[in-house]
């Protein structure tokens, strides 16, 4: 998920509390450093848009923005485009009888169709709740997985490194539902508790489980990067909950659709209440974009090698994030400076054969303890998002593998140069 | 705003906490009491979807669904239509240089040229804050306007009769930055607090300004019905915050966008931190749409006339509404047992000529003050807001004028139909 104030590399703080204390003025910090730095000017706004594509051009990898996947999307033509006449599905209401009344049919028929092609989630006995972006989808989970009449808040804790909206999102509304309870693995309190559960992990790329298992304790799977180009497909998840969005499952961030599976109607019921109380519902165009997207990802993957689909979707994503990898591990084996995670090799029931996961972030770590690795990248103009934010140390730093060829080439580039040699 | 939860009459309850709590079981009720009474075939999904269009269906206006708006869009063809290649918009981020990244710059060009062609609002000098309906934007306007740092929550307060979901907004979160504060024209506490003042306003349609008027307080302008086929346009609004949204006023409500003028950038910059961390932005789907549509609405109010825009589309609307609240009138006339609000007239400086509020529910009071209004119209298959979800009494009811013709035709063959006759 996208936390724009985390661009910036701010010092290292003691605690969660000060991390967190006013991202304001750590936004401010940013654009001021940024102009100090570059003398390049600045307004509120992605980095991206507002510079050239000049060589010494700054590269924000910070944000995990699908954007490599145009050139499928381009590929595809017509089969994905959308038309919506000025007329249609103006009503609040979709023309559904699904328990997320606001849940268009053919969205819902579509990520049916999807998981049962990828063989990547068990939907049988399921309510689909859809949400704008995943991100709404945690508030509503938190919300219906929480103890609202104990006398104290859930406890929402993930395993470091969590990803680094999780703090800010369960705190932020200030709720005495819910409340950020830090690192899963050293959570020790008698209270309620919500784990959430992301796997492939964001950050690292790891495969996780729970780890607090305590009775009485709730479990949110958020599964973004459960998909066949980003980690084998070794079994269908069978969870009480988890989460999916199109942002990277097909790269469409920007329609912010993101849907739930979901075990119990009366958890899912309270989802949905959430979101009726929260935005009355999720955008029909966006839905109904959505489900045209599945839909080509779905016949891509079905009719892959015909003439029509000369690749999957996934194929395509696999192959083209086997090469990004590839050549930064040689960048980063020239520059010796950092080191990358390791990742398993299993067999995917998807592509039918033994694959390594590819993830859509690198987890990049400088083996100098004392080097703050966000800082350093952003002297060679790479913003990347620190480590600190992720609850772990200054020396890791995150940098989406997801961007578009000539910024991805680049970010390459600088990363071989960055030697001992050159920052002693 | 919709609440589906409202569509039932519930037997009035004596707190707000009482009238809110456990909104589940009220929809179970209300699907039980259909089940019963009508014996069809029910899940849980609109009413409207769910049944056929019989003579003795059941019509819900309990949800102000604006598809009444639907045949002047049909008749503008392909000029309101979009088309969204599949590549285009996949970014979080939009191509503007706005202080709300995520607002894209043709959204953001079509909003300020309508309010230019309307007159209804100054926008020099604001701020756009685009948002997923304007239910998200009240939540963020509700944050940043609050004083997070007080040892007490802001209280939140509207004149009676106030929107329906301004107490479950201001309460559900269970947030300690704000809380409902009820009634302002009773609000007497020494304590910060936010008044929403909605004008024209809903349910009943009268033209507000704020009550409390105290030294440090906030206030909220919710301006969605100051449209010129609701109400006479008198000057354009001059606030420090003001809300609108395409549902009212072009009637896309399924596109789910709304968005604020802010004059102050601390409070728009907080309101986009807020809506950047509940949904990480707003559908750009949905945001192209919107921009088209109110392209369409500006070009037909500026060519109203020509063959290609024969009528401008508030001239359509304000025409379709004069034409229903005659007929309204009428049946209440004939019934006898209702009474209706009277509204001003006054000179429209967009219609150029003296026009009288037309609005987009109809407030119908039962003279018999121990009347339970919503249970006597449902008895007769309407399905209206009871006046105790408004802060009112059992004896108003709130009925959409906005449903499509059949609805309307048959809502008011049966309102007129209501006698103390056929009552007793």
């Amino acid at each position: 998920m996208f936390n724009f104030c985390a661009c910036v590399n701010f010092k290292q703080e003691t605690s969660d509390e000060e991390r967190r204390r006013d991202a304001s003025i750590r936004k401010k910090k940013f654009k001021k450093s940024l102009k100090e730095a570059y003398n390049v000017p600045l307004t509120l706004v992605s980095p991206r848009e507002s510079l050239n594509y000049r060589e010494d051009r700054i590269i924000n990898l910070d944000v995990g923005d699908p954007i490599m996947y145009e050139k499928f999307w381009k590929k595809m033509g017509k089969k994905a485009t959308i038309v919506i006449s000025g007329w249609r599905y103006m009503s609040y209401l979709s023309g559904g009888q699904s328990l997320c009344w606001f849940l268009e049919p053919d969205l819902c028929q579509q990520i049916l169709r999807l998981h049962r092609v990828v063989g990547n989630a068990i939907t049988e006995g399921r309510y689909i709740v859809i949400g704008t972006g995943s991100s709404q989808l945690i508030l509503a989970a938190l919300y219906a997985l929480s103890s609202p009449n104990s006398s104290q808040p859930t406890n929402v804790v993930s395993a470091i490194p969590y990803h680094s909206s999780y703090p800010s999102m369960s705190d932020d509304l200030k709720t005495s539902v819910f409340k950020w309870g830090g690192d899963a693995t050293t959570y020790e309190k008698d209270e309620p508790y919500i784990e959430i559960v992301t796997s492939p992990n964001n950050p690292d790329g790891s495969l996780r489980e729970p780890v607090v298992n305590r009775t009485g304790g709730k479990v949110l799977h958020d599964l973004a990067y459960y998909w066949p180009h980003y980690t084998p497909i070794t079994a269908p998840a069978d969870h009480d909950l988890s989460l999916f969005t199109s942002s990277k499952c097909t790269g469409h961030a920007g329609s912010r659709i993101g849907w739930a599976l979901v075990k119990d109607p009366e958890v899912a019921m309270k989802m949905v209440n959430f979101i009726e109380m929260n935005t009355i519902g999720v955008s029909k165009d966006s839905q109904l974009r959505t489900a045209r997207i599945l839909s080509v990802v779905s016949s891509s993957c079905e009719q892959a090698g015909s003439s029509e689909y000369p690749e999957s979707f996934y194929g395509f994503g696999h192959r083209l994030m086997t090469e990004r990898w590839s050549r930064l591990k040689q960048a980063v084996k020239h520059s010796g400076m950092f080191t990358l995670p390791d990742f398993p090799t299993a067999h995917c029931t998807f592509h039918g054969q033994q694959t390594q996961s590819r993830t859509a972030f690198a987890w990049l770590k400088c083996e100098d303890d004392e080097e703050d690795s966000a800082a350093l990248l952003q002297r060679h103009r790479i913003i990347g998002r620190s480590g600190v934010s992720f609850g772990s140390e200054a020396n890791f730093v995150r940098v989406s593998m997801m961007d578009r060829d000539d910024n991805f080439d680049s970010f390459v580039q600088r990363i071989s140069k960055i030697t001992r040699l050159s920052e002693d």
